[in-house]
């Protein structure tokens, strides 16, 4: 099986080399819980590897050590993300739709925009549109079918997801966010929620993690992609 | 304060013969964990004092003691409710909804719409209109907004009272159930749904409170009820 | 349905201008999670559709930023609500108690009760009658009755909607509030209690939430009132 | 320290025979996860040591086993108890309350009253005075000023305990029953509200356990007794 | 918007037969908390408009019934399910993995094959390769990494879809059982490890929703067939 | 019943000035929550009905603004708490014990033997006898027998209470302490181990408690005081 | 790595004949969730590989069919397990004591030992030894001690573990029993109880997994033994 | 038994100078909740006695005012720990593995490796090898066999110690950490999925307890190193 080339090993990380041969996307730097210099040497490592960088879960003093050595380091204060590309990847045919309950996600909803793009993918925002005042979502009903998936970020109940997945016929990714209080009880009625929702095929990631359903929702449009990439090329 | 007359002490239980006059609505009898003999004591005692008697949460077992002995009893499967009226109470003028989300709802709200019939309100039932099919809640709309009062019933993500409290500009009593699995956590996921609800003006009862919920609603539309009441021996 | 004019689109938010339209109460800003330039932006947009504006878990940073542009902006710290009234609204006939079993509850029955002020009620404040001192609260019992709907605001164990609805004949709607320590798990035990309330016709909101407790209350007055309003016309 | 004396080792089970002299009060059986036939050889050691024996959570089949040998066993089948008095112990002066908040609350209340009789405490019962009918318990007043100690048993919110220790000077151990359903979860609504009852030196036991408060009772009331007991003898 | 015409009003449901035009599956029946006869009713409503049915946590009460009237009903025991098919759809293109921990998972994992083989798609079962013996699934690494979407099924600590995720580049639907007992929860220690997984792009459905994960995987893999088929039919 | 007298509105709060004639005990300041000017103004209205005052869970920044204008006000600063004594009360005969299972418990044992002694409690205390080191309690079990009542607190497992329970014949009152970290889930491990304590006739109060435990506690032994000191004057 | 001759795939289970060369103990059967024919398969496809065999969790309905074919099976009802020996291991050297602190915990407790029995351990009971009654348990200290490995069970609070920890020098695993009522939540309070004990070096299994705490001492008496083994070897 | 001279009270405390003797290991200090004043005695008082000490959970300032007085004394500042030595304790034969997921796992691993240190074992650090890049952790195998008992640390899902005790067949004691966000509730989703392990034998110890899984596995290496060391004794 794998040999030991497949990882560097830092001492205190062993960051794996091998995982855009093996899952099709580069490896990822959780910041959180990590000193400045940790994920300066985890970055570098990947770097050395790969075109592209995401850095999530990242604070001020992460980027200020980073950006210092890495000229392309750009900051994303809402998403608390730091991206790095020394060459973009191409744009994959296909889009992803981030669409967000209320004005509060946007961190998270915006998390997973900047991981889309990254990434590969295009995509298209959707905001403040939650049940509460369901026509703002019924005005947004084709922009949300022209998309191949659907991340769809709310907190408070959660409700959103399952009106979303009753109105279009696409994968719906769902994102609880950490927003309310009292009984929301920091996104658990938001998940709860998410889990147990009457809209046929909403499936679910952990709460305030944009980036996993970015992930989830980049695999599908690469797959869609690489169909279409090769209907292309044999016409 | 308060004299030993308002009550009758039957050993096991203090019926509370004072709860009209205090609380304008009828007691009523809850009778999970108590025998037969003691629901049918119970019951003897406030039918002495009230025209109408409800007695909820019933076993078939509660029903035929009670029956045996009182004529007028009617039992609603469905609903787990014994209801007896020696002289049913005039209909007021308002008009209560009861909205359920799914098929599997119906107990409770059964359990609303008995409630609410034998304390003399009107009932308009709309059935199986979860967020998973908008298009047939919208439907409804109308209907919707021409009651006083709506209690809205919904287990699993418990999304309507939300969607509902949207729409109209009416009271919305929302009702967790406890159907679904998994997640659904016996009603949970529903509990905080509804708590945690971004529609304006939800209020929330205990999970599968049917008769709670009607017992709310009733108390709002007996206040119109009055009102109307006044009104038209004035005018 | 619904057409694009019945919002206004930010960008970061969709503002809800159809919402007095459909459910009688104008928008309200909830500024927790938004930044002061985002609350400020939203609250011009809705004082240019409706007289009076409120915003609720407002910091002072939000009103200083507020402030400076809406001379009419008044600010309640207990509350930590801004209001802005270009011409208040009439009062309705009926009043609306706010009553509060301690002084810490205090904060959100001031947010319910600037709610129910700003909406246009009649507001009675009944403070610190807690159920370890039973004879406070059945010195105000005529004062409870004379309301048209109770708010009933306590942390700790929550007894006190119990009590309350087992005293007077109108609506009671509980608050559950954060305050306690230990097993009160931040309102938990408070919420449960009134969830489970022996109290029959007890609705429930999200912890700490006066706001949703008056604005229900507030749809409840409000049909009242109407009612009312018809007679005196009528007669 | 304890010699292999004070306990009588039955392979499955090593019966405390050390307890009376050390604790005051005699080994008690609980009979639930044992065998009719371990109960029986457990309670055959101990009634060799002890005038009295009290089982707790029996089956009728333990019952039947157990009778079969022991001539003077009593069954209470609400309290799930057997009792067998080879002599009761003589009453102490004072009197134990054990108040009840309704019906369904009846078997923990039992247990307690069944326990405090076998322990030889007075008894006072008063049943059936939930906080929602509050002049049933205002009512009764004096009679709980009389006890020495009060038991009060309650389910759903569990309020009751706070409005008793409001009104008496008595010590009050509440004991939480699981009686309710959704959200009293078995009896937490009701074990929370009575953790952090706003009633001062409200103490608790387990849920549905009628027992441990009327040991706890009894060591209270105890101590009392010794205290006129050595009064009566000086005078 | 939708008219009336788009769902049946059975009284007690509301067929969504608007479903397939919309979101591009034919509606599902959910038979726990349903009589045969409202399973019968539903079930004949949804053939009318389509050609094949799904009937899930269905009982052999609801087959016996159903089947009476439906030749082509078929009985899955072990996924509780029925099926009909008037007319099977046409296999897809591409396969769903449904990989499965233990054995005792296999109910939900067949649940999962059951859903995705009706709706058209060509299913691999991997079973029993839970992670206490590694060497179980590395030898089936390959078949997974042919399949477009996996749905991996595991009780108990729920690690199986981390690690699958780390092995392959396709995504992963997890599915948490209630397989297990003492800190299992039910299920809720699998779903925890599922949304926590350090596997990037792991997305979770419900406690034991093996049909909602089936019908994740097929909007997926419908979405690659029709680019697939769109080629073919262009070169 | 209670006439207007009985307490004194203060806007914020009404002091129960007949609570020393209802309980036996005076009224006391639950600090936390309150302005430093709430806790002075209420504190004034105490001390002009009773001889001492006990407020709890106070700040440094209460202490300040008190001492200010009461110059008997103690502060201590471990249990936070202020006390202020015009004329201290007699002590009464018997004494109670503080059993404390480690150095960290402290602050609470403090709060309960501050309290204990403000109300005329004799106070034993016993500190750092948790069961990891047995030996340390053994020691002490005279002392412990000695007193009339024992409180003992305890965070982490909470297995102290138990033991004590088995070695002595005295009401054992528990109190789960906050201290600990990941499992004991700010004192919910300790809570829970004294509530299912196998050592009969434990009694818990809430967590971090020690003022309820203090109060229970003085409730019994005054009780016994009156007796001994009825013994003494009739002799 | 692994090749495919280390398991047998039975299409409903791939059972793992690598195990006792890579982890030392053969593989076992958990029985719960499996029919009896499929636990009589794989525990034939064991024995084929294997001298010894243990099947967990077992119902009489397993034991008949597999005892039908294997006749060297013997059912062990009370820790419901079936052992089957074609020839049973040799003893090591080395004993493994098993404590339990009440009679209800036996059959966990019985699940431990019957493990530690085939796995070739030498196995010391020590029963209904909970810290209500200490003197029971220091009666056998020297027993304790003279183990290598102690395996302590619980219910209810789950003391036990930490007072023996306190009192011997070897590695103590507890086991937390579901054993209790109310607050205990079916063995979370033992538990979190052991989770958080004071005494250093406790180790935790799940709840009631007897079968999971034996399987750990043994692999801890298994390096003994063979310590052991080497040493007489070369002496 | 136990005489006063096993442990030195010194008022806030008792230090336990027996425990070496009963336990075999040396009494530590946990800091968390004392002052700086405290641990310096408590610490002075253990090395009069001993010649090592560990203090764990130690912040700067406890160090601060222990170094001042104890000049061997080291800080561990990613392990929060102290270590004094007057003179090391020698080296045990075997070795002890700490084996972690992630870089954020380090602090509670490293507390695992200061303490496994100070009390006298060798340690083999393996880091950095969670189960989504599972080559990594495969390269270790030999590493991780060769040591007599592996700790394994890891946070979010926890599945590491499953995959490692299906790898190797020494004990494997597993170290949840608070490691995560959202639905990992502070290192519970670890802590149960460590619980439920489908990897046999693994046992548990509190979240972030590094400390209690270095104290059991030095317990388990000193049983084998004391045989080992008669063997030597012996040959």
């Amino acid at each position: 099986m794998a040999t030991p080339e497949t990882f560097v090993d830092l001492g205190f990380a062993r960051v794996d080399t091998d995982r855009r041969r093996r899952c099709g996307i580069p490896e990822v730097v959780f910041a959180e819980g990590k000193t400045p210099e940790e994920v300066l040497a985890i970055g570098r490592t990947i770097l050395a590897n790969d075109p592209v960088l995401l850095i999530t879960r990242a604070s001020a003093a992460h980027y200020e050590m980073f950006a210092a050595e890495v000229p392309t380091a750009r900051w994303h204060p809402r998403a608390r993300c730091i991206t790095a590309e020394a060459q973009p990847l191409p744009k994959m045919t296909g889009t992803v739709g981030v669409v967000c309950a209320g004005t509060s996600d946007l961190p998270v909803a915006e998390e997973a925009a900047i991981t889309l793009d990254i990434f590969g993918n295009r995509v298209e925002r959707v905001t403040d549109v939650g049940v509460a005042g369901l026509h703002r979502l019924l005005a947004e009903r084709e922009r949300l079918e022209a998309c191949n998936v659907l991340i769809v970020v709310a907190g408070m109940e959660g409700a959103l997801p399952s009106v979303v997945a009753g109105l279009v016929s696409k994968p719906v990714i769902a994102v609880p966010t950490s927003i309310g209080y009292g009984a929301s009880f920091g996104g658990v009625a938001a998940l709860l929620g998410m889990l147990t929702s009457c809209g046929s095929g909403v499936t679910v990631v952990n709460i305030d993690n944009g980036f996993g359903a970015a992930y989830a929702a980049t695999q599908i449009n690469r797959l869609l992609h690489t169909a279409s990439a090769v209907r292309s090329a044999e016409s």
